[in-house]
């Protein structure tokens, strides 16, 4: 499987690891013998039609910051676009960092692999956010594979359980925590911190961002929700269709009362099958959906089988990772029933 | 499809409701037209080679109190075994009450449906608790597809999530409660009751037997660890290698003082790729496994994706119903992919 990578940071380099300790895994119980064909990031694209050694890739990024320097030989003019469209490649693994304002520039590059008959897998949540509805209708018109199971949850597969796991059964609604970072501020401040001090806590801890906009004010449980709801529960719907309400104005008073009542204030996603809303409520604190710290957490309400929580981690480099390979297995098993 | 339904309790008439109620559905999403051409129940068998009037059985079960009064006309000699072998069927859904001692009559029904090439669904853990790796190996001699997705976590697809949703990854260990009765005695016992008073308000409320052994002697739990271990980490385990202790020694000091560190003493069953383990043990509230009342919940430990955590009900009839809807339309869907 020819494999082309756009971004490679944490995850990029997670799942790189992981291809090279699982290599005879992969091939003995998949049928998967990975080759990345190009790696590109901030700093430049390296190509080799053979397959890139993937020990040297890691190195070259670990001492010298960019891929760029892995072959010298690279023509300088070639740009990323004209390698997705037009380098021999099954899958284009897009993982540049999200933006939710345009998208860009990942979803430029999930279009044009997909224009060019290239299955796709990403984790980047912006394109998604913003265009499920019409990205999902340009795979379906050219027949290309598109998985995100990493964009909702990381390596917890939310989006696996709600459509392999209910067959037969209806979702009605589902509501959960999809920010790690705003639920460890939250969780900091039911112990009696107030905001600044809890979101200081947290950049410290490397679980805010210098600039922690998306996470607090939202953004993030925003465009998980879309993509969620998009997905499990098919909607049609944008970031621009969510009600939402970040946790800035949370006070250290109004968590101190709901815990006397037994409660903990938490940002909640939730979708009933028409609206869409993100913002600070109490959950009981006996409720599974209350967990602490970075956990994510999401129940399902199923017309027969009730209600069902997942509680995992929604972050992490080898776990979001885990996800990619995951969708790789996926496109690898749906080419062989095709 | 043709089925063969072999005991008509709660569950065997929730999942006639069901069949009834989404007719429509299950023929449009998944092309499926169920006919019931035999039930059976404890006061005997009536069959009809078109399929059973759904509405007239259940009405005649609520009247009659056995289904063998749908039908006059049956030849009161033809034995269920005889039924079972012979009768033209896709699929024996077994439904007899579980069995721990030697798995009858459910073993028997099992054995023979899948010696005539019949597919198997069940929900009765003492064939599988006591025989998982024999009767897979006879599934598989056979080339029939075998379900039991009901036997652990009723309506809560715990095995699925499992198998399916953690592609590329690997379990290395799981824990759990998986037995609702136990938890809801020990939540009371958490409240302040003592073990007799819990266990007398579980009886009266319906979540304990009237000989509770099974449950409160953890053979429940065993039974279902016995099915999740085989089957999730291809062990080839049965009842005899489980380690267990029950509930009834646990005593309201322990609780209370366990209370005091954060802890709530829970019946927890656990799998760590080899041992196997039922037993009352301290968890922390703030662990996700830590629920309350009749839920279930079980965590895997993954080697990429780290813990994840499914909550949900571990019974009930229309919950377990719906795990065997969701089992047909497996089945349903293997057929097709031949």
């Amino acid at each position: 499987m020819r494999l082309i990578l756009i971004g490679f940071g944490v995850v990029g380099q997670s799942f790189v690891k992981l291809l090279l300790s699982h290599s005879t895994d992969l091939y003995n119980e998949y049928g998967i013998k990975p080759k990345i064909v190009a790696c590109a990031d901030h700093g430049g694209i390296t190509t080799c039609n053979q397959g890139l050694d993937l020990e040297r890739l890691l190195n070259v990024k670990k001492k010298k910051n960019s891929v760029k320097e892995y072959n010298s030989s690279i023509i300088e003019s070639t740009g990323i676009m004209d390698i997705v469209e037009n380098m021999d490649a099954e899958v284009v693994i897009e993982l540049t960092p999200t933006n939710i304002i345009n998208g860009e520039p990942g979803r430029s590059h999930i279009i044009t692999a997909m224009k060019s008959g290239k299955n796709v897998i990403t984790v980047n949540k912006g394109p998604l956010a913003l265009e499920f509805p019409s990205l999902m209708e340009l795979a379906k018109y050219n027949r290309i594979a598109f998985k995100f199971s990493g964009t909702v949850g990381g390596g917890t597969p939310i989006l696996e359980f709600a459509k392999r796991c209910l067959n037969g059964d209806r979702i009605l609604s589902f509501e959960g925590i999809l920010n790690g970072t705003t639920n460890y501020i939250l969780s900091k401040m039911y112990e009696g911190l107030n905001f600044s001090e809890a979101l200081m806590d947290a950049s410290k801890r490397g679980f805010a961002e210098k600039d922690p906009t998306l996470d607090i004010d939202g953004y993030d449980a925003v465009a998980k929700l879309v993509i969620a709801s998009n997905f499990v529960m098919n909607l049609k719907s944008t970031m621009d269709d969510v009600k939402r309400i970040g946790i800035r104005e949370v006070q250290a008073t109004d968590v101190y009362n709901e815990r006397k009542k037994g409660n903990a204030i938490k940002l909640i996603a939730a979708c009933d099958g028409k609206k869409l809303v993100v913002g600070p409520k109490p959950v009981s604190t006996k409720d599974p959906i209350c967990v602490n710290g970075t956990l994510n957490a999401i129940t399902f309400t199923c017309q027969h089988s009730g209600q069902q929580t997942i509680i995992g981690k929604g972050a992490g480099g080898l776990e979001t990772a885990s996800s990619i390979l995951r969708d790789l297995i996926d496109i690898r098993c749906q080419m062989i029933s095709v």
